[in-house]
């Protein structure tokens, strides 16, 4: 199949469709309209198979991980997601990947009411990349950078799981069949805190989406901020899959440096705590304080139960060593 | 070296700056403002080695052409270039080729004011995709749809020497020492017509950009206009490059049918003629018309010294076969 049929046939077709949108898919550029007041948010990355997904993970898991996780990214900014961009790298033309890749990405596009307005489809070793744009209240961009001493840091949902579901399709680990699916899914279908982003705009001073894991992400906040912070670990949100599926000591492990979650992790000054809850609660969203900024800048502790705790692992980084 | 050293070290600080870039490079997301009035146009496109330049093509000419060939759709689409993000694929990372592409990068990011926004660098087969955002005028945008019988057909500057270069450089083909770098120029470092598409709004009827093949290309306005065209084809603007390097049916096989040139193919209604010459000559950029649009939807003719022409060679296609 040619590639003009392939972006027709699987993709513009099933294109959710948007008011914004002037031009979609089918001419040089798309061309869509950012309403007064807006800014506009971009963001843009790329999976690789073997490296960001193992080699048997499903098309459908596929496209809706590589939108997930620019939508995290919009969610981690504040903004709310619009459009996106597709390239797609294939060693060859095959239909029935197409047909379940694209079914996935129309899937996450009509949930979250994005539109797809653009694609390249080359040949090559198999390789998503999504430009993701989403729009923002002028001056309400969540940055890394705005965190204070004595905010207090949360992190939403739970940590940890997609690494665990990792490990456990790569068979390195067995966990009770009862939490393999949730757990597999929390790998392959990552949920990106959208509405949950957007409800922070004003009211967080730092946010970042959990993609590299807790302790790396957050060092992040910390350098941008010039803050330290300071986690009680024994607050950490361990999913009831995780503490039963493996010790405690591995549980931290992944809780702090697993990466995939897509948790958001932000921090809030102390006269916005009350107000940031309610709404979270009232959105039906998970949140849990796991600690505070403190004034030593770069510098991370940690305590278990009040006590000074040392953590010898680290983050996973691309290109270590 | 680490994903974080590398975005900082070789992209971050050798971006261009631009006022309407709020936050650029180093969080979540980028976010840019978009100016009263205007709309955004936005392109993705994805370079793979040894399928969109020969293995051994140079980090900086991989640079300027991944970013050429994006601003040279949002000229085909009237749009002034504004920002750029990037996604780079690289088995390992290699300080001396960052070194090399980054540089690339720049010098053609600040030759057209484009500021670098955003990139994700992942482990992976030498694969490099940028999306490019630019700025139209509400309502102005040049489509491919607009084409109407009896519009005039345009191409800026001369065809067929990037895929003259892909020969050359591949060692097919030999030509005179004293064209070698002109044309391997024209295939390494094209140039985008982003002065020229910004003169064609409210002018050009329909307009596209060469990357594909002047004969592919143009059946897309074809397609999207429903009309037909009628090509002369000795006026085809060669290179004298060309003319001297190989014969007459090859010059015109290269003319028709080679991709990569990314010149501007445009129709222009009778009574914008004399104002479109006027400014393009003014702006000393070469141009020719090479024939005119025609009723017979889809149809295209060619004629060589007024007697009807057959070519049977065919463009470029992706996925081919």
């Amino acid at each position: 199949m040619k590639e003009f049929s392939i972006i027709d046939h699987f993709f513009k077709q099933r294109s959710y469709q948007r008011k914004d949108v002037l031009i979609g898919i089918g001419d040089d550029c798309a061309v869509g309209k950012v309403a007064k007041g807006q800014n506009i948010a971009i963001t843009t990355d790329t999976l690789v198979k073997g490296v960001h997904y193992p080699h048997d993970t499903s098309a459908r898991a596929i496209a809706h991980k590589a939108v997930a996780v620019n939508l995290s990214d919009l969610a981690a900014m504040g903004a709310e997601p619009a459009w996106i961009s597709l390239s797609l790298a294939m060693p060859e033309s095959d239909p029935a990947w197409l047909e379940e890749f694209s079914l996935g990405l129309q899937e996450i596009s009509e949930y979250y009411s994005i539109q797809l307005i653009g694609g390249d489809t080359v040949q090559g070793p198999l390789t998503v990349t999504i430009t993701a744009q989403g729009f923002i209240p002028e001056g309400q961009a969540l940055t890394r950078s705005d965190a204070k001493p004595g905010d207090a840091l949360y992190v939403t949902g739970t940590i940890g799981d997609a690494g665990l579901g990792l490990d456990v399709v790569q068979n390195k680990l067995r966990i009770p069949v009862q939490f393999h699916e949730t757990i597999c899914d929390r790998l392959n279908y990552p949920t990106p805190r959208v509405l949950v982003g957007t409800m922070l705009r004003r009211v967080a001073s730092a946010c970042i989406d959990i993609s590299d894991g807790l302790l790396a992400d957050l060092q992040h906040i910390l350098d941008a901020s010039s803050c330290g912070a300071l986690i009680n670990i024994d607050k950490l949100p361990l999913s009831q899959a995780m503490l039963e599926s493996v010790d405690a000591e591995a549980s931290l492990n992944y809780g702090l440096t697993a990466g995939d979650d897509y948790e958001l992790l932000f921090c809030v000054p102390e006269d916005k705590i009350a107000n940031m809850e309610r709404a979270l609660l009232n959105a039906n969203t998970a949140f849990t304080c796991i600690g505070q900024m403190t004034g030593q800048a770069g510098k991370l502790e940690m305590q278990f139960n009040k006590q000074p705790f040392v953590f010898s692992g680290k983050g996973f980084e691309h290109f270590s060593g």
